[in-house]
């Protein structure tokens, strides 16, 4: 699977789909506050979502936060509960490795910092980028990372390098005390147990996309190409 | 799930799992092209891949390519094979809604194009983005889409707005004949039954890198927070 999550410990782990799910809880909810409402009830998050509510209630059983019967949840304590539970609170420092196409516009990307992400260095070999800046981060030559890594606590690592040398950098990364990985690459890199990876393959969408608008446009349109 | 494909057709549908394998077989044989491998077989794929071979044949034999007892694929026919079934070889166009931090950088992405997706406009309210150009592309008001999808025959949309209007601009775009939306917003859009979505939340898959890296920093030191 491409997104799949990889990690040693499997009990009493919440289950990748309810994370998944929390997202759309916590998007939904603030729309509701924004409306003016001050409770929200999972038959009402049901309705915005179109989630089954016992699905709702189950997975909002993993967070910290009991409803009341008939008017449900506080909303302003589902969204901080919701925020806090999914990391957004928090800031999440970060390497990226491969400044280029994809991994600058990462840098650009200052929506991540608003859930939990903060960049604060990136790495490449091209001498046209190693020296500048993109959004205010440093870009390193990517031979400086090993001194970079000891003197910081960093333990994210961004992955938006060719695939020539993803895993190459993958084992670098590892060396210099990642402990997460954010894969954006088309590659499937290998990592030691302990190691998260996160896949993110735009282009795996992409392709999936491609292939179910196809179906649907040769279902539609038997006659066309 | 984050990133189902919603679509009606169920039946000989390629699976979604085959679908998100088939570009590490492609990075894979690009790989092995570079290194002056002419053939490759499934075992080297399972070997580069970590992928069980009988899984990798499998999912092969959705794509139109046979091999050859022992010596395995013709590795220049199984890349231009799975290019040409992933839909990286045509050009599909798109247009993308929200200019904003993600919408500019989607658009500052040239990648994309190598996997076959062009962005040919940009719609979005903010004047100070209205009439400017990101990477070539030029960013028009939302309220000129209609006009823009009439003349034009794009069926993809990418959705990079903000949640509250997420919704809004959906309908506005399956209005003006938008078939596929690729949504990277955190707000789970509704849609007719025809249309295809694709779900890709960079937020959610941070929720899940940082808790699995959560849970991993607990295990292996219980006496951190």
């Amino acid at each position: 699977m491409n997104n799949e999550i990889r990690s040693p410990k499997t009990k009493n782990k919440i289950p990748e789909p309810t994370i998944r799910r929390l997202p759309w809880y916590l998007s939904n909810s603030k729309l509701l506050k924004q409306k003016g409402e001050r409770f929200v009830s999972s038959t009402q998050l049901a309705k915005e979502t179109g989630i089954d509510s016992s699905q709702i209630a189950k997975d909002l059983s993993y967070v910290n936060i009991s409803g009341r019967t008939r008017v449900g949840y506080e909303i302003d304590s589902l969204i901080s509960v919701l925020e806090f539970f999914l990391g957004f609170v928090g800031i999440h420092k970060a390497f990226l490795f491969g400044a280029g196409s994809l991994g600058a516009a990462l840098l650009d990307d200052s929506g991540l910092s608003h859930f939990g992400l903060e960049i604060v260095a990136a790495f490449d070999v091209n001498p046209k980028l190693v020296g500048t800046k993109v959004n205010g981060i440093p870009i390193f030559h990517t031979d400086d990372f090993p001194q970079k890594a000891e003197m910081s606590s960093v333990k994210i690592g961004i992955l938006t390098v060719p695939i020539e040398i993803a895993q190459g950098i993958t084992d670098i990364m590892i060396e210099g005390g990642i402990k997460a990985i954010w894969n954006f690459t088309p590659f499937r890199i290998r990592v030691p147990e302990n190691i998260v990876v996160q896949n993110t393959s735009l282009y795996a969408h992409l392709a999936l996309m491609f292939n179910r608008l196809k179906e649907n446009t040769d279902e539609n349109y038997p006659d066309r190409k």
